[in-house]
């Protein structure tokens, strides 16, 4: 029974999956297994995790990044890893004193939990108080007057969408962005809602600008139980007021570190696999998440290939770049050195979605080299691995552009990660050892296929 | 180019894959969005789950377990279910006063946490003390002298095991079996390391046999830090004791119910949907993963068919199985009923795995059937389901033997489960509602399929 000649194309998928079979190989199937087992049994990512978290937040320019980068140079140094730290000018913004604030309804003062959004200036010493008015979408700017008014963006992260990154895309310009265009409205102070999944009493800080901004008023994020409230109470009296007091500090630029820790390639040293997250963490809590866990992925995923003596044939590089969270620096000045030196990075992997439980890949590369790396699938699924989609490797490693790389990020379940995202929930505690683990074993297992097939820099 | 005649078997994957694209219509695709959007919007069944774990810990033959199916049976009456108690005898045991314990070292005390584990019967009213042999591997127990000894059992879960329920599976043994295998020795008690995946100070209980034993000790279980503090006593002074108290009742067995609510099918009313969880908890926390999230995974995927006008066609019955800790008795006497009343149960789903994020269903089937369902996979694939593997339904609902009934299980994410499991930890706090809310609107969109496309009972 010989299939219709419109059916012949449907043969296509099958053709590839017979040469997958071909190329996975037991051995790689027990190399995988190793990797695992050995994450799982000894925890030693965890165990840096903690270590790198009792040094507390990790603020660019703080004394506790600068440390976190001298004192990782020492671990990877005992590990047999060449280290180095790499000199990135980053900004310097201090948070200064907790902040404090109230909403005044009818002479009664209730207190809000409130932060200053990273960046901001500070309130005047006695603070500010003004009448608030609310913005539930950017759209309504335009017929709503906030001349001596404070702005207050109450637009929640949309909970309908599967994956909360996304929700977290579409809610964040409030953040960014709304000191900006309050500003242009004459608003004398800006209040956002916190981008969290959940209703809590925790208020989240995150990056914020003035560019464009007539004048910088002082921003601050209400947590999500405070936000709702003020909501409210503007519903109930209008004219209902906001008082808060900010304390942060710009200070001059300062210089801090990468820290950049290699093993070098028996083959082909000369091509460089790179791996990494952002050393850097907002100062609300100790980044368990965000990022420490990233790059303790990254510093593990080297030691178990080491360890098992699959160390691949290229170059192999840790990086812990210097303040994502605050411009980039320290990715930018990693990817303009490398390229000033002519290196050639063919692999780049980035974890910075979190410790959580890992459930795929997303992957930047041409359409054949991604058709082949997605024939993994089969070797990587018995781990929980099954998404392997298209997509952008990471902000850090973003900025690499050498020709032909493969950028890959680790795509761990988010379903956790905004409830405690640039808040003081951010710790150790929240990071469960077994869901850390599986994402250091499941990026070592990335690097020790590619590099092996040869999947890379074509 | 006609592919060679030994390929053509490698179409047949292809040609399922086009009438799957036949049948998976576009409304198929609206009405599951619509059921994940409410569950996401809503969070009821994280609202009820608050409910039942504000009760209390619910215990078979307990009043917060009895409270519990008469609290749900009118919250089912009010959403338009007919809701009914249906009569169990199960065994009554209680704890009673928190359990002590030390380690006796050279004449020092070191205080251990522990609990008895359940069923257990007490120690003498003054405590049991005697010398400690540890047992790493049943093997061993026919080359050691457990005569007036308490035997230690001291076997951790294997971290290796990705699923996390394979090594409770391997480890369990000692928990169920220990005190037979060691009063045949002529034990005195015995002290298990709790069933853990991680190190902490929490014991965790769980039900225990006697049946074969010669005599009834007292068993406890110790957290797996204290098992480890015992260990290493052990090593260093041989010898060395272990004391411990418990003051644990056997009652008279009792009454309990099954809580069943019951939305009559449109078009087969005589065709049966179950769908359902355990009542019942241990007593050390409120059960709020261990078998909460299950009973509010049933109630609320029912609630979403309703809201959503997508009732099956089929009748829906929501069970809440009473005692499923202590020997499935609830399980076992709606299967018994039902089985008498000549039901014809078509397919049956269970929630007994917590309240995390879902990953795959576990299905018990025919091949062709299997087939069949797998072919959901790209409408539920959107949501994070990814694994639809062959395997048992649940304990409760393996109870029901009708020919041609299709079994499954919910399977979410596991690897934090057993740090919780049958430990005071189990406590709502340990549920993120998000993840929760995916799990009741993923066996919503299941029985909406399974039921629209007849793929059940056959």
């Amino acid at each position: 029974m010989i299939p219709p000649r419109s059916l012949i194309f449907l043969l296509i998928p099958c053709i590839f999956w017979i040469s997958l079979s071909a190329q996975t190989t037991e051995e790689d199937a027990k190399v995988i297994r190793a990797l695992y087992n050995q994450a799982l049994r000894d925890q030693q990512g965890y165990k840096w995790l903690e270590q790198l978290t009792n040094i507390g937040g990790r603020l660019a320019g703080s004394p506790e990044a600068t440390q976190a980068v001298t004192d990782f140079a020492l671990v990877a140094e005992k590990l047999g890893f060449t280290s180095r730290l790499q000199r990135v000018k980053v900004p310097r913004w201090e948070r200064g004193q907790k902040e404090t604030g109230y909403i005044l309804v009818r002479g009664e003062k209730r207190t809000v939990r409130l932060c200053a959004l990273g960046g901001s200036v500070a309130t005047p010493e006695e603070g500010l108080t003004a009448e608030v008015v609310e913005i539930t979408d950017f759209n309504q700017l335009d017929s709503v007057d906030l001349y001596n008014k404070i702005a207050f963006f109450n637009i929640p992260m949309d909970p309908t969408f599967i994956n909360p990154f996304f929700a977290y895309g579409s809610a964040v310009k409030q953040r960014w962005a709304g000191a900006v265009e309050a500003s242009k409205r004459g608003a004398v102070g800006v209040a956002i809602r916190s981008l969290s999944s959940s209703i809590n009493k925790y208020p989240h800080t995150g990056s914020m600008t003035y560019e464009g901004a007539t004048r910088k008023i002082p921003a601050v994020a209400l947590s999500t139980y405070d936000a709702e409230a003020l909501s409210d109470a503007l519903e109930e009296v209008p004219g209902t007021k906001l008082h808060f007091k900010t304390h942060c500090t710009w200070h001059d630029s300062t210089y801090s570190y990468n820290l950049i820790a290699e093993l070098r390639g028996s083959e082909k040293p000369d091509e460089i696999i790179v791996i990494g997250g952002h050393i850097d963490s907002w100062d609300l809590a100790t980044g368990a998440h965000d990022d420490g866990a990233g790059c303790m992925h990254a510093l593990e995923a080297a030691y178990l290939l080491k360890e098992q003596g699959r160390l691949p044939k290229r170059t192999l590089r840790v990086v812990f770049f210097m303040n994502e969270e605050f411009g980039l620096n320290g990715a930018r000045e990693y990817a303009r050195i490398a390229k000033e030196a002519g290196e050639k990075h063919v692999l780049g992997l980035e974890s910075d979605a979190g410790g959580f439980v890992p459930r795929g890949l997303s992957i930047k590369t041409n359409d054949s080299t991604l058709a082949q790396i997605k024939r993994f699938r089969e070797l990587l699924e018995p781990y929980g691995i099954h998404q392997f989609f298209k997509g952008g490797g990471g902000a850090d490693i973003n900025q690499i552009k050498d020709e032909g790389i493969v950028l890959i990020g680790l795509r761990p379940d988010s379903q956790r990660y905004f409830d405690l995202h640039h808040s003081e929930l951010d710790v150790l505690e929240q990071v469960n050892p077994r869901e850390f683990e599986l994402g250091s074993a499941t990026l070592a297992a990335v690097i020790y296929l590619l590099d092996r097939h040869d999947m890379i820099g074509q």
